[in-house]
């Protein structure tokens, strides 16, 4: 079945899936983003995701597209129509379409809203965590505020490219010495006395609403969270790694630039925490 | 008459110019842009312009969407189609279509190409040098490849947009106490002696092309030229301050945050630059 997008009040073919070339997503990065998984019939914390969404939107003064049970709504019809089981939900606003302009556009003009679906294979994701994945360090040279989801990409983007390159799945970025987080997840490192350690929250993170409940499920474990930024030197001698996102959910980091973790294995804390966080999705 | 845009390979009427919501320019800011001024029948510097497009797509690893001589033809015809005297020329070029993935598309992936054109007003973008601008000083907060002319904008409109609301026509960048450049311009200081001073290239800084030429007229004036980073207190006890950029040339700026450059006037080796760059296009 040729799969459906939604573009501006339409649902549509996704090869029929266009936006203006004035729209200032295009011309600008003018926008903001989310990516929700649902398995087993359940959106995965989808509040925290709407809640970031329309932080996003507010940190750059776009106004939200419609309201928050309007866009409810159109997830759930969007799903439907796709009939898809598993899936990820991509779901972008921007400032509208308006002649180019730096500056704002005119008050009243609309915020664009795209979204698109697609199959999201849950046996894949495990095969892939039982495995671990390796990253390679990559200079942090993205813009200072990361911790607005936006559309401005393209470093992340470099960054990854560089790890596939090198035959990794993420890129650890490092600022001044410093991992901050990958280039689409957050970086996490378990000390020798069983605690993780993770970037704290600020302009120089993004605030993952999964970061945020494997923090909740590490309570529940009773393992140490430590939310302060550690070096590459670090992570390279830590008892084990891991990455958290929506998509790669918690995901064992086995090599740092070719160095062992762990002795190359997915770590335990990391696949406790993993199954800890599908349950709390479950629900 | 309707104004008409190239879009991958066809023309079409503005309102009509759509690209593909999966575009990477969309969804990543994965391209890069050029603006280029038409005046009295004559394109300004296009050779410097496509000189810098074809460095920008080099430096992100971006396929040239067409030879560089099917461009300009593409730019001349578009320009012919518009009926336009004097007119600005957008161009911007994207890693093209493909399912949502950080990293690269598959090889062979077509890079998206389009264009817009519009009207250009020389006597009121004269009229604005002839009074000057007043600039605010706001946070460089962009990412570490600015020399780059990617489409990955959104710091820089946040800028402008803070200088409209403080009624002045640009933002200067600081970032470690030097001004880097403007949001959408490179930034000057003319110093007691009269030499000229802006930042020296590099990563932190778009090579302007018009800054290349004021240098080159400055020269042929006889007028020094100090490539170095400037502190906003430098700026704000210069004798003047101006701007370069293909779309306002040479403007003077009387104003940064409020302290007035100059006695508040359009500085006279401001004005001669000026006059010197639109002789040296007008050839």
């Amino acid at each position: 079945m040729a799969r459906i997008a939604y573009v501006n009040g339409a649902y549509t073919p996704l090869k029929d899936a266009f936006v203006h070339i004035e729209d200032r997503g295009y011309q600008f990065a003018d926008g903001i983003y989310e990516v929700v998984v649902r398995v087993g019939g359940r959106f995965w914390d989808l509040d925290g995701h709407l809640a970031r969404w329309s932080r996003s939107l507010k940190e750059l003064s776009i106004a939200e597209p419609m309201s928050e049970r309007a866009l409810r709504l159109i997830i759930h019809r969007l799903v439907e129509k796709n009939r898809l089981g598993d899936c990820y939900i991509y779901m972008q606003a921007t400032r509208g379409v308006a002649p180019r302009n730096h500056t704002f556009p005119l008050e009243g003009t609309r915020p664009s809203l795209v979204m698109t679906v697609k199959p999201l294979d849950m046996n894949k994701l495990n095969a892939n965590a039982q495995k671990g994945i390796s990253v390679i360090t990559e200079p942090d040279i993205r813009w200072d505020r990361v911790d607005i989801k936006s559309v401005g990409l393209l470093a992340n983007t470099l960054a990854k490219e560089n790890a596939k390159k090198a035959g990794s799945g993420e890129a650890w970025l490092v600022r001044d010495g410093k991992i901050t987080e990958g280039g689409s997840s957050n970086a996490w490192i378990v000390d020798k006395s069983g605690a993780l350690i993770t970037h704290p929250l600020g302009h120089e993170i993004l605030g993952g609403v999964t970061r945020q409940a494997v923090i909740a499920c590490a309570e529940k474990l009773q393992i140490r969270v430590i939310e302060r930024a550690f070096s590459v030197d670090e992570a390279e001698n830590a008892s084990e790694a891991f990455i958290t996102s929506a998509t790669n959910l918690v995901t064992p980091v086995t090599a740092i630039d070719g160095v062992k973790i762990g002795g190359g294995k997915p770590g335990t804390v990391a696949l406790r925490l993993r199954e800890a966080y599908i349950a709390y999705n479950a629900g």
